[in-house]
């Protein structure tokens, strides 16, 4: 598991006067950012080699809405992982109570840049293998 | 069942080359809003009513990517409604060759503006409610 | 001058309640987007033929503040035009009252893709200078 | 001059490769939100209080766009504060080579909820003046 830290800024609020539900995916992707360069992989060198790595699929369920200003902290582990596609499952806590806000899932495919469904060369996956055979997720 | 246009923006690409994912998001708030001014709602008399209409799950599947100046039609009908919830199903089609791009389900619940959830008066949910019965999903 | 309609999206309001600023800048790249296309200019098509047009300058005047649902007109028209840069001017005009809601005007330089300034093709200058020449401002 | 620190996001950037230029806006709202937490102000409360602060002006130079991962300091300070408006300037700092990346102003006044513009009380004008009489611009 990974965490990042992220503060609700006030473009990211709406009319309801809490935070858009949009900015969980956006989030979620600064997450799934951060956790490849943990694994000593930058999706602009992948970019460069001609990896690219599409979402295809999102399950979110929102629990308690963040306000602006709020501080929160997104949880990331990857739960599958082969040369074809990652999985990550994630928890957004609202740090002011510690309740969790939100719970989600994402699917990334790893394609070229026509679009076919490739499986990911040792030189990314071996790096990606070796950290997430060691991650852990949060404790319930 | 009902269908809005949209045609991608520049903004709405990323450094992928096609739409960032988060905008189906909001492409299906925006067939919402539509979809409840056919039941003759308006968003805004609602949020004067003080009913608040969070998002509390959303699910996606990413089929073909939308590219910059594509247009997209989104359908979305409510498969599921009550005096406490909303729930939408929806598809996107990209127009230049027909094919499914995303399909989607989101749940909204009714809350006063504290956050507790509340039971829609009849004010609203009766023009909801008899629009719904009548409504349909596409043929698959 | 060409006119784009936008319509205020949920996600486009913040916790003020109204549209969020930098959501005109978004509309006034879909203005410049519309404007080249009467030209016979498609975007991709200059990005495919390796030219970028990054914009290099911004002004924003904000008269009135438009709402949720609001619909609105984006007039715009190319108030300078050279093989290496464009220049727009626009009027937004919330369509409820009339009234002006912003004054703006923005800078495009034309690029290669490293960056480097270019002086457009007759491929594509020829088409816009065309354009350019025969078309008018707003009345005041 | 208050300095607060960003990371380009995968989703801030669009099919040209770098971060669309409408980002710099949302930045500027970042640094001004610190700026007014610094002087002991915070938006919440002020907005509790019935004072909006719309803006009503922005100006943005692009000088060297900035790619996505690529760590950027956002430099603010307040170059006029009255009773009924804020001016803001600001410089962007693309950390990885120092070079100067935008340059802004940004205004905003303060109305009351209805949009009349007000001239803000003590318990926030003076708070804030004191700091602003303190504050300093960059050295150029």
């Amino acid at each position: 598991m990974i965490v990042t830290k992220e503060k609700v800024h006030f473009y990211e609020t709406d009319k309801m006067g809490v935070v858009h539900h949009s900015n969980y995916l956006r989030w979620f992707e600064t997450a799934r950012v951060e956790y490849l360069r943990r694994c000593g992989v930058s999706l602009n060198a992948m970019l460069a080699d001609g990896v690219v790595f599409p979402i295809t699929e999102v399950r979110l369920k929102y629990k308690n809405s963040c306000d602006f200003d709020d501080e929160i902290e997104v949880q990331a582990y990857m739960s599958s992982f082969t040369k074809a596609k990652m999985e990550f499952t994630y928890r957004v806590i609202r740090c002011r109570d510690g309740a969790v806000a939100e719970t989600g899932f994402t699917q990334n495919v790893f394609t070229n840049t026509g679009g076919q469904i490739i499986r990911l060369g040792p030189e990314w996956y071996d790096k990606i293998k070796a950290y997430v055979d060691h991650d852990e997720p949060w404790k319930e």
